[in-house]
């Protein structure tokens, strides 16, 4: 490990000879229909004072915006609010864009992680004009992200010009996490040489061409991040179901047997899915998390070494969680690592490492296919993220979800409205209902499996009235379109 | 590169002291209810003779049979007449194991290719009893592959006993061809170190533990391999179109500045879509295969230089092209690498040289979501094969398809009835009629340019008229559930 041998040296918010600009003289530089390369994964890390300026400008604005991942208030409500986005990348968290998407009024594609600095870079997913980053501390050619990493990187490389917001409210204590290894462009893409969960390959800084660099921008503003849900009995439920079933995977599955490598999905479902690391008796073994997000629930099990490393794209902490990390910052540090997306989330380390990853959904189907991205099939919540990414070349890929929505709509279908993840991508669905191990079943055994273990007891008839219904149509995958949808 | 250097250097066939048994013996050995192993894949490569007599020994045989891809009649019609068959993975390409698996007398799940090794040795899909493989000479300890590789070398290994298929029908030539790097299993799984498309990196044989080798049988029975549909004007309207493209984005996209490594999907789509490669001028940039099989249609394009090399876990040639290369060994030898599946089709391998993937599906939906596996939804045709192991991982995944089926039916359709590559998958479909490139764009971004460039002409007006009303449900991917299957 060469772990904090080059991190760690940066005392000074801002270094050399930089341009400092006020935020107002920031976005004037941004045009009206510019393509912006933002900072910010899982609602933390993104810059705020210049957003919140073009906001204020009363400019006439139809912005592209590209994002890491999921960004604030300042950005997906505020810009949104001043009818300045046009056009959004991958991935939202916010009722206000969330609604003008829906209505067809922002052209937005949610698109899987892993790819999408590649797709920036050479996919003609967007030309960056500008790249408006968040960071601890900025010099001439570097600069070190904040609270998240994301794409930064390639957006700085992409972007013809540079705007840097540093933050005094983010600690500079933060520049020891970050391990900031860049990938070459195919064909020429060497193997990402991580041997170690928790190894650092890269950098601490992001360098750049200083002559990029049109302003820097000074602010104080703190994220404003997700806030969790606390677990209640239906998530406990699931947990418990989850963690019975690890407790006998580990006895069996031969790539646990000496290290376990754990991810769990964005929000309240995965936070709480944390628990099962407290539960489950993993013996001897390690526990690393290799995931696209550090959420709340893992800074306890890091402080009480139950979870050798932590690495991640993103600290998505609540409020409460970014106080107990900033104030402990040294304490945590040796066990946290920050990554590009491309690493993080990246079918290689995903694949080498054998992640056991659970990921939350909004339906599954007794097949096995899962929707996590629209209601109805229509209405898209967040997007897809990195769920794909994890679900895609895990070893062992677990879906979490209850059983019925709140207000009692069944999350077990006969076949859900949308795909984001096929039924080849999923292992195991679990609910607070039961456990369904569908790896090596047909889909007629998958469906009879999945409605016994996992549907909602007050589901089941009506889903095996399908399927007999289904089974008249015949084929390896019984269905019968006309009630498919329509099946209560 | 170590290309050759320990290949080459069998003689025999036979070698050493291993015990020769006749077919009807091996099949003697093999358990009624037993989990069969079996080399094979694009149709070549597979167990024929033991096969053959297990199909002849009237016995009541429940088998789980477990190829690397596709095999010949000798397994998925003969065993399957003789009711033999009771669960079959990941893949068949033959109507007598088809129409069982319809009916749901055989349990049948596609899986992806480039894990399926995996799955067999810690995923649970199967615990193999006996690996049945063929071979173009056996050894003491080691075994040299014939036409396929696909998933042998980890069926030799998980596999309790080993019965070898020495076919004297392929020739002992091919033995240069093989690449057999294996992959160790996570946490600790090495990066696969190649650098090169046509580099060779581990034996060109298999070893095992020679107390496994229960029996070695002979014969000389060739492959029955796949036959080609010539391409008809559909197919080459369809290439033109490609061609087209591909022109365009040699001089835009990066990644193809210098060189170009491509992938087309098994099949006569594919086949025909290798003649791409002959009308788009590459100018001086090198052009690598690197797939999952290679077709006829790469053997000229090897044989005049226009492909520097070709690597795929199977030569998946028409008995035609089999003779071709057969007659030619020598020469197209140095070009060619056959390699594990793991290794061919690998998330890692796909991302790392930047391969544009080529292949073919059976409907695509106005969004860009694929179904390349169930009629109607319902019932399987082949199976998912190597297909997303490309799109997944591609930076640029093409789907090639014609607009409407033979007999007229819009392949271009508002909503698949099942999804095997998402919207998040596919960045260009090209049918007879034009291409879409998806790239950036928003969901009814991508339906407006889907209808106008890719749908049949006869076809667009129902489309329409489907997203005209979709829209009033609104969404950020309007559909109208109740006429989505049903809206011409």
């Amino acid at each position: 490990m060469t772990r904090g041998t080059t991190r760690g040296t940066v005392t000074e918010r801002v270094n050399g000879d930089v341009p400092l600009w006020s935020a107002g003289e920031a976005a004037g530089r941004i045009d009206a229909d510019a393509t912006v390369g933002v900072s910010g994964f899982g609602s933390v890390g993104y810059p705020k004072a210049v957003p919140l300026a073009l906001a204020d400008a009363e400019r006439d604005l139809s912005l592209t915006v590209v994002s890491g991942g999921s960004v604030g208030e300042e950005i997906d409500t505020a810009l949104v609010e001043a009818d300045a986005i046009e056009r959004r990348y991958p991935f939202q968290a916010r009722p206000e864009i969330r609604e003008l998407i829906n209505e067809g009024r922002v052209a937005f594609h949610d698109r899987h992680i892993s790819s999408l600095g590649d797709e920036v870079a050479y996919g003609r997913l967007a030309d960056l004009d500008v790249a408006l980053i968040e960071a601890v501390a900025v010099g001439e050619g570097w600069l070190v992200p904040s609270t998240s990493v994301g794409h930064t990187p390639t957006y700085v490389e992409q972007a013809d010009e540079l705007l840097v917001e540093v933050n005094d409210a983010q600690p500079l204590g933060l520049q020891v996490l970050h391990d900031l290894y860049r990938r070459e462009a195919p064909p020429d893409r060497e193997p990402i040489p991580l041997t170690r969960p928790d190894e650092r390959i890269g950098p601490g800084r992001t360098r750049f061409d200083p002559s990029k660099l049109v302003g820097v921008v000074r602010t104080d503003r703190p994220d404003t991040p997700y806030s969790f849900r606390a677990p209640g009995e239906t998530e406990r439920a699931i947990s418990d179901n989850l963690a019975a079933f690890l407790a006998e995977e580990l006895d069996r599955n031969p790539i646990l047997a000496e290290r376990v490598h754990l991810q769990f999905g964005v929000g309240s479902i995965g936070n709480a899915m944390v628990e099962v690391i407290d539960t489950v008796d993993f013996g001897d073994r390690a526990v690393h998390y290799l995931g696209e997000v550090l959420q709340d629930g893992l800074l306890d099990l890091l402080a009480a070494g139950q979870v050798e490393s932590a690495s991640a794209t993103s600290l998505a902490l609540s409020a409460d969680g970014q106080d107990r990390l900033f104030e402990n910052l040294d304490a945590y540090a040796p066990d946290i690592v920050l990554r590009p997306a491309s690493v993080s989330n990246s079918a290689e380390v995903v694949d080498r490492f054998g992640v056991v990853g659970v990921n939350s959904a909004l339906s599954v189907d007794v097949y096995g296919n899962v929707n996590s991205t629209h209601l109805g099939g229509t209405h898209v919540v967040n997007g897809i993220g990195g769920s794909a990414d994890f679900s895609r070349n895990c070893p062992l890929a677990i879906v979490a979800l209850p059983s019925r929505t709140d207000g009692g709509t069944p999350r077990v279908v006969p076949m859900v409205t949308h795909v984001d993840h096929t039924e080849h991508d999923v292992d195991v669905i679990v609910t607070e209902q039961g456990l369904a191990d569908l790896r090596g079943l047909s889909p007629r055994e998958r469906a009879e499996r999945m409605v016994a273990a996992c549907a909602h007891p007050d589901d089941r008839d009506d889903l095996r009235a399908y399927l007999d219904r289904a089974g008249r149509t015949g084929g390896n995958l019984p269905h019968d379109l006309d009630f498919a949808f329509d099946w209560r």
